[in-house]
């Protein structure tokens, strides 16, 4: 975070909803440093938020809804992090909906999951390389597990050790295989299974898919480096890692091709607390807002 | 570990090579609770274990062939720990060779992520209810990466984030296919991604399968609790973590059915150093020596 | 842990009362391996464990003390690990009580801190060597905190960081000040800061004292050898760390002097859940019964 | 760290030695949010930094002070964070020498243990309240041992314990002594015993010392508010964490007073990379360009 002396031209305002959460903290903590946009209202309800430039609902699902849709109505600009949006609203992923964001007063940003999974699959999925049965492993950081306590979350129960949860019917798979079915236009089935991994923040999916046509691993990176080209916060690496994304609004991604079996692995890393959720939300307001989609959101990686 | 005070029928030897590295002094500890058998030896070489009525070898990979072969040559009794000698010895997998084991006096122990792949795998490929490409997703704590420092295995180098490391083309992945292909009498195809996750002990993978028959969640449980019923170390519990397995020689296995996609999810939770190391080659001695199997060998989670 | 095929005498029963929070856990599971001592009874109230031929109490301070009290009346050999009871009951520190234990029929386990500060500071404190005021630093992992869920002990409130807690008036000040003062025939006063660290097993104590004599480095090593000689579970080592001690009953020493300054600085490792607390109270109940002290503790070091 | 979209007056500018090091790799990802100091040049010799307004020497102790002086000889302005000219050039530690950094061309940044010790103890000392002999108890993320591999750093020996290292003797012991005795005009002697603790960044300092004057909680409360009201990065809190520190050059202080045994504990917390290296190194830079002290300094809390 950088203490900047002056802000002259800060004169866009930000409410959030759910201040108190893990992703509504790193709200704070990313708008603090953001030059062109502050945080002018805190508060769970929609009145406290009225006003506003943009509203960053970062609220328990289910409360999220009413209190997104009240805003909106109102005329203010909404991110709305919850689930209750998705499918319904504008699909907050600038790498693939950076038009339609730009457009919109009413958007729903995506789930943590999602997020990595769909920009792992999406290069494939649209370029028809790929077929048949999707599988998504899922490695999330315990702040995955929000703020409230519970055993699970402990560090005696989550720390040194590893565990699925919710092995099948997660609800991200369903909005993973609904916006993958969207860009391929195809019906497409994925299996996605979520772990709880004990580190605090950062998330890795590795994504499985059997290659319909011939892909050499040089065809496979330049695939996906065509695909993220001029992307801010996206990079094809050698080896993507959670940790140098911590704080971050970057998503690594790495490809390898398994000729012999024509299969393809796809690693993507991001900050499940920034690209997955709050930093993502900031960069569909800065969209929403008309400012440079990067304003305020980390991109050089922490080393250690 | 437990100090046992008298050992009165304690006449039987073991010799240890590689006994500094993780998986040597894992032996160490373990054999120091084994009523039956102890350490009379340790050193590389042939020579110093000879005259042991066992030698368990944690050499290297590429070191520790030979010296399993002249002590093996010269009528001792091998548990040989590297990969250099699978595929040509007996397979150290008690839970599937175990009457073979018993007869035998060289055995190659499996390999930490094959030993869970394959007990996560083996009884639906034996009843032939899964088909097509098998995907195996592998996550390991730490010590997995031996002793020898790196700036990889550093704890600010592994810490705090997960990564994939050999994402196609481990050496375990053709172990894996071999001996699932061995158990199905096919062909199949395996692909095995290993991830490093920041825990000392312990190992998880998960294994993803398409269905070929329909298969309820509970048929597919009961398939597993039959195929380990009366298995001292194997069990299929609800949601299987590797944290109370540290120390243990237990694999817990957790199966799940996604009936709508004709998915199945299995993950195997061990200890890599115990279960996948250390542990299944005294098992694999008390079978060899004639030994009661599970002498010697924790069996009682550690809950945390 | 490890499974024994015969227990031939294990004849002798104990209670647990609070058998599913840390602390019991781990007195069930050091009892699975005990060759003479197994769990008979679990349960809250004292009616549930009479007849045990030992309680072993690990309920919350406050609850624990009327239920000690109703079974030692009623004939039940008692030891509680609360802090109910210390000051009037016997002291539970065998390497310092053992005859007073041996004959006792009601014993306080000490608690966790006290029992490193002790060990620490009873060889110079008897041996009249420093004087004025003793500090004692500590820092125990978070299993200390015991099972109920909260911010402080949550992964994401607990990792990647340390703090201190109670930084003046922590109840085992008052203990270690109570017990070092008995064993100068003086009255010390100790200043005693606990920090929370991030691991699940372990406690560490720093303690420092001024020599009012001097002593050097070999004699003061010497002291301390000569003050544990013979014990089964103390060592005085080069440079004690907590994580091999982990779920062992060991207690490791080091000490060092800085003779321009005329100070002495004393390290005391344990595992806080075992020698720390379960395994103590275990000593404690072999002594009591007229079983082998080390009957079922563990005492071989966890390389990792 | 926040992207900047235009750096109108980034016209001054660093050259880092040691780039590559833990310590120099913190001291780019801080210039790359610093809006008027960027990197222009890095390298090992001296030759190479020649013509940038600073340098900033992150190099090995020993290899340092040569390359520091020619450069400060050859003119330019430097800033040395090894140990090799401590005692000699200008002191940086700018809550306590800030006019003279200011108007100094060669600085020598603190230790990172001294940094927060000095910080810690300064106030009291100054004020003449303490007395005797002072014990400072340091505990360090593994980061503080740097980043070439050792058995000691690494993940299976750094992590789920603590130890201490170097109990007598450590270097920043006599640093400590040197400043504090500076700062009170008497030959103070000080004990300083660090511990490795599993943490990647942070580093807590306890310090206990002896009330010559009676001095309630609130009085020593307020004396620490009085010694750094209007500091930029110095706060005191109710409880120091170093956990919500990391990234940033923040150091929080706590105090409490035992009145009862006219003892005062005083914590420090600070990230052993920012403030107690690269941040603090950075601060002085500002000072000595003339630009404002906190420019590109976080000292936004980071939650979690």
């Amino acid at each position: 975070m950088v203490t900047v002396t002056e802000r002259p031209s800060a004169t866009l305002t930000a409410g959030i909803a759910g201040a108190s959460g893990y992703v509504g903290r790193e709200l704070g903590r990313l708008l603090a440093g953001h030059p062109r946009l502050s945080v002018r209202a805190t508060g769970r309800e929609a009145a406290s938020l009225v006003g506003c430039d943009v509203a960053l609902l970062a609220l328990p699902h289910g409360a999220s809804g009413p209190v997104a849709r009240q805003l909106a109505d109102g005329g203010t600009l909404v991110v709305d992090l919850s689930r209750d949006l998705r499918g319904e609203w504008c699909y907050g992923l600038p790498e693939l909906h950076r038009s339609e964001i730009e457009g919109s007063r009413a958007v729903a940003n995506p789930g943590c999951y999602a997020t990595a999974a769909v920009l792992a699959l999406s290069p494939v999925v649209e370029a028809a390389v790929v077929g048949g049965h999707l599988v998504v492993d899922g490695k999330s950081g315990v702040s995955g597990a929000g703020r409230a306590p519970s055993e699970a979350s402990s560090f005696c129960g989550a720390g040194e050790g590893i565990a699925a949860y919710a092995p099948v019917g997660h609800p991200h798979q369903a909005e993973i295989e609904h916006e993958l079915s969207r860009r391929s236009g195809l019906d497409l089935s994925v299996t996605f299974t979520p772990h709880l991994a004990p580190f605090t923040r950062g998330l890795l999916v590795t994504a499985y898919a059997r290659l319909t046509h011939r892909l050499s691993q040089r065809e496979a990176t330049d695939l996906y480096r065509d695909a993220y080209a001029g992307e801010p916060f996206v990079r094809v690496v050698d080896a993507p890692r959670t940790q140098p994304l911590r704080t971050t609004n970057l998503c690594h991604l790495g490809v390898w091709v398994d000729e012999r079996r024509a299969v393809l692995v796809v690693c993507a890393a991001i900050d499940n607390l920034v690209k997955g959720a709050a930093g993502q939300a900031i960069q569909n307001a800065n969209l929403m807002l008309g400012l440079p989609e990067h304003l305020g959101l980390p991109d050089v990686e922490l080393a250690l």
